[in-house]
């Protein structure tokens, strides 16, 4: 075996528990973090490198305003670039790399992974793919944050419907630039990350008239906003701040309206269509097959599921520490057992730890896919692209949803597992919580995005009965082969979930019966693959009832009683399989749950580290004096 | 017909649903506040005299730091003493009064009612229920302000397991004083409210011992905190503020250690139990009788299902009045249409409102039986107060999870359901869901208070089978005459909530066919009764199917088609049914959800006046100079 440089875990009352495990831990860190030692030094070393930096420093809990979110917001994304830990090319030749470096950020702060994406991924990438030669300038000026950029394209009045987005960009052969404007604010760009405070640029969606009226659709532009050296708004520009959100507010989400702002001709982003200088619209490239195109939006997506993930991995950290240690009742008055011990506990924490293992598999075998599919379109491998962007684009609509909803139900449940000291701010789940929200409804409503998988999974049979062949490259149809009776509109929402779970369920299942799987680890992983199945299962038994794939007692009752069995074999290893997915506790930040699991101490140290905890309010004198009298304001009758 | 103050919606995008209404507003009101116009006018007045108050100003989605969010909530507090909107002798005339004007505040801000009820109600209740004579001055002290009470029994290692406090009061016959100690900081008095920052006395739970070393089990003692004329804590009393929350941060609540603290031998609270000058324990009053002290617990739980239920009401007026005003996509590309025209999004919504109206009744019909079972208990008329005293606790505990999970699943709903917009902290929907969160805790963890309830109706099952005649008053039990086999531990949780729903539905129900129920609202009630039934019955198909009251296809089938047709016949009432169960806009407090529907102009106008809105932010130098270069700090290899 390699030697590895894994810290051992601190002992305490989580001993009992980890002694107990089926499993080495650190196996499992190995085989789950791939053979490739890399990956694991480069988690370990980010991780290191925040904790002894002080501008990255914590206090659970502490109720710090947006203002001063922001700005740390700013000044630790300044640092991340300066530490650089993965470089572009480190990242060309292992995109795991980077994925596991935006993990390692996520786990810390969403909002900072959202601040530097946005700029350099989302502005310098969009820029990069939708324009050409003559914008790269603005890609590399973001890159050493001459600039700094957004993505501006859902408005006020319109998310969802991108199409009727308003805002307009008319061309004026006389001086060769668009005229940017905001008919309304119910135009006004919104939403914007970035945009609030920070952005000096945007890409901004707007419809393009040509100087004889004629509309040629949605394009994107490049818009200075703010000057670059005093960050103040530009002439027409009415840009600002949103204000508070639930969560991430570390990020600067903003608006802004156009008032007759102009910009060169040469801002248009030309990929798909230009203007040339007296106003012509030419179109000089082919129109890219619809199916390719749509794959290429999945990647957020795809991404999205395992951001939600790992704020799950996250709670349950939490939640499977504090269980473990918290005692409360037990055989006697005064020998108290841990409550992961009770059933139920066990059954409102333990799936979810599946969900998380079946996810962490999930998400990077789609990330897999998509990586694979990205590589295709840059080899003109077009034999299949359309088809398997399609698949791809079914996948990431519905594997948002699994994810982000498995992950908001899964924190809600860990905040309700650790009672009251899991609604004490410090403890992490309200924050983990509302900065996992946003999960379900950005880059499209869970819901809504439901629907494009269910239309995908009806056309794609309606081809299969018509008998023409279908193109597909990703096994996850397969189990509509047996599709027997009409689909009312009512289930399509159970069709695209049932498509998903089962797809994200049958990889993990090929994972725990590979014969490159570690013999050790296999039971393990079957149990959790198994409790993953049938945990999904349970909530689809009315409709195999219905469908009389099921009927009497006895189905019902053999998912549950295995459920329950499951939990209970694997609650010894609940422990070390949440060691697993943990980050150090710095990171994880939460005092209940630490790795040695000395819950009170560390709730109680940080509870006495808090801002004036013991200092009798500025305001006592409100108390003292000027007591008010009952009734005084009372209206006499 | 009377005449009502009720001043005319405002006209605006919402009028095409409102025109649309199968009934009138203004009688659904009527019938649901009773013919006691008093109570509609005690609203009113209560939602005047706050939004006049500059006191009570609001400004949505504010960033107010917590030390500012609880001196703002203790001058209110304050400022509501002063108007005293219900004496004491109208609240005990009309218990509804009192009941409603908690509602009202509730609506404008549950920590500004958690502060002033945890003085007077709990600290003050406790004294005067648990004590004698000797303590009333405990209780006038509190209801001027010259003391500040709280409640203080849960301890940092102990919540649901009561009895296993280790906070001691071990008498010293020679002064004639008890000595308060926390064996350690896990002994630690925890979670109360109002201890963080005000608190000058408490209610404490300790073990009592006698001189002989004998432990008399947890008892209740009345021990001075802080000096009420400085707010500086008492020598021994180590208090403070455990931080921020996850919600309801106006209320600051608190831990204490206490270290030799002496109180006098008169601040133990003796009803139960007192102790002589010389230190002998004496139990001057039979211990009552365990049915009826049960049925005095659940006062509190049975409000809390019914602030719960606020929460829900509150946060679907937002929902549904975005969702009628909100359009997005439609027959053509200029022509977009409300997106509560969808099914989806009625699927998604509506059935939340018709719960919300079957809690309505069901909250009134339970706090009647609880009012009446005190009024029962204090007219000594025992014939069977300790049956309805279980009866009562049963429904208490299964009532408060059935009203906090329902408003937090469907708070979370309307927040994705406004995507975006709900994600934004001025819509409040994220306040809503924080200030609703503990109800699923406090007072009992909600899986747990169901264990509570299914043993009470298992054991009331198997005196039934044993012949043994059953006391009841309350008619919940019905249900369970059909019952036919054997019960397993895994469905006792199910049980607990079929038991409940079934009530809830049931009560409803008697309420669609009563002949009071006006002729021109029963329609639309016989719609949210059957939706409300139909919706908590498709929770449980798969158990119908598994015990064989179901199979095959079609029963399934017509539930779910009988919700989407209901969903479908109440869409056009659904504004008018939240505008009966909506406060004015000013408690409201969400730009979405104005009751003119100018959904966008109230949003851009409060993102407008928020704070440094357009400003540069006041780190703006860090942008503009400091560049980072890429990778300085990465370690040269």
């Amino acid at each position: 075996m390699m030697n590895r440089d894994v810290a051992d875990l601190p002992s305490g009352p989580l001993d009992v528990y980890r002694n107990k495990a089926s499993f080495s831990w650190k196996d499992m860190v190995r085989f789950i973090d791939g053979e490739d030692v890399y990956l694991f030094k480069v988690t370990q070393h980010v991780f290191r490198t925040l904790e002894n930096d002080p501008l990255f420093a914590r206090q659970p809990g502490e109720d710090v305003p947006i203002e001063k979110k922001r700005e740390l917001t700013f000044l630790r994304m300044k640092q991340l670039l300066r530490y650089n830990f993965v470089t572009k090319e480190e990242a060309m030749a292992n995109p795991w790399k980077a994925m596991y470096l935006d993990d390692c950020l996520g786990m810390y702060d969403w909002a900072l992974v959202a601040k530097l994406f946005l700029s350099l991924g989302m502005f310098g990438a969009t820029v990069a793919n939708s324009g050409s030669s003559r914008h790269k300038k603005f890609v590399e000026n973001t890159e050493d944050l001459r600039i700094f950029g957004c993505f501006a394209l859902t408005e006020l009045s319109h998310g969802s419907n991108t199409r009727a987005m308003r805002t307009t960009a008319k061309y004026d052969p006389s001086t060769q630039e668009f005229v940017i404007n905001s008919p309304d604010f119910e135009a006004a760009k919104f939403w914007v990350g970035n945009l609030g405070k920070t952005a000096t640029h945007a890409v901004v969606y707007a419809q393009l008239y040509t100087p004889d009226q004629v509309c040629h659709g949605l394009h994107s532009f490049v818009v200075p906003l703010r000057d670059p050296k005093t960050l103040l708004a530009l002439p027409g520009v009415l840009v600002g701040d949103m204000g508070k959100k639930l969560g991430q507010n570390g990020l600067d989400n903003g608006f802004v309206m156009f008032h007759n702002v102009r910009i060169p001709r040469e801002n248009l982003l030309n990929k798909t269509g230009d203007l040339t200088p007296d106003g012509r619209y030419v179109t000089p490239f082919k129109v890219r097959r619809f199916g390719a195109s749509l794959g290429a939006l999945s990647g957020g997506r795809v991404y999205i599921t395992r951001m939600a993930l790992i704020n799950l991995k996250l709670a349950l950290t939490v939640a499977i520490r504090f269980s473990a240690a918290r005692r409360q009742f037990g055989p006697t008055d005064t020998e108290e057992i841990p409550v992961l011990e009770y059933q139920l506990q066990q059954w409102r924490l333990i799936p979810y730890l599946a969900a998380a293992y079946a996810l962490e598999n999930f998400t990077k075998s789609i990330l897999m896919n998509f990586v694979e599919f990205q590589i295709g379109q840059m080899l003109k491998d077009n034999s299949d692209t359309a088809g398997m962007g399609r698949e791809i684009h079914a996948i990431g609509c519905s594997s948002k949803p699994l994810g982000s909803w498995t992950a908001q139900r899964g924190i809600q449940e860990c905040r309700e597992a650790c009672g009251g000291h899991g609604y004490l701010a410090m403890n992490r789940l309200g924050d983990l919580r509302d900065d996992n929200d946003p999960n379900c409804t950005y880059e499209g409503d869970n819901n809504v995005l439901l629907q494009q998988t269910s239309s995908y999974l009806l056309s794609w049979l309606h081809a299969k009965q018509r008998g023409q062949s279908s193109t597909r490259r990703i096994r996850g149809l397969d189990f509509l082969k047996n599709y027997k009776s009409a689909v009312s509109v009512y289930y399509c929402r159970s069709l695209a979930l049932a498509y998903i779970e089962h797809t994200c369920l049958q990889r993990f299942h090929e994972l725990t019966t590979n014969q490159d799987t570690p013999a050790g680890l296999r039971p393990v992983l079957r149990k959790l693959c198994a409790l993953y199945g049938l945990w999904s299962l349970s909530s689809h038994m009315a409709t195999l009832y219905q469908g009389n794939y099921w009927s009497g007692r006895k189905p019902a009752e053999l998912v549950q009683m295995a459920i329950l069995t499951l939990c209970s074999q694997l609650k010894d290893d609940a422990v070390a399989l949440v060691d697993v997915l943990a980050p150090t506790d710095f990171i994880l930040n939460s005092p209940i749950g630490c790795a040695d699991g000395q819950i009170y101490n560390h709730l109680w140290s940080t509870v006495m580290q808090g801002s004036k905890v013991l200092e009798r309010p500025s305001w006592w004198k409100e108390f003292c004096s000027d007591k008010p009298v009952l009734g005084s304001l009372r209206p006499k009758l």
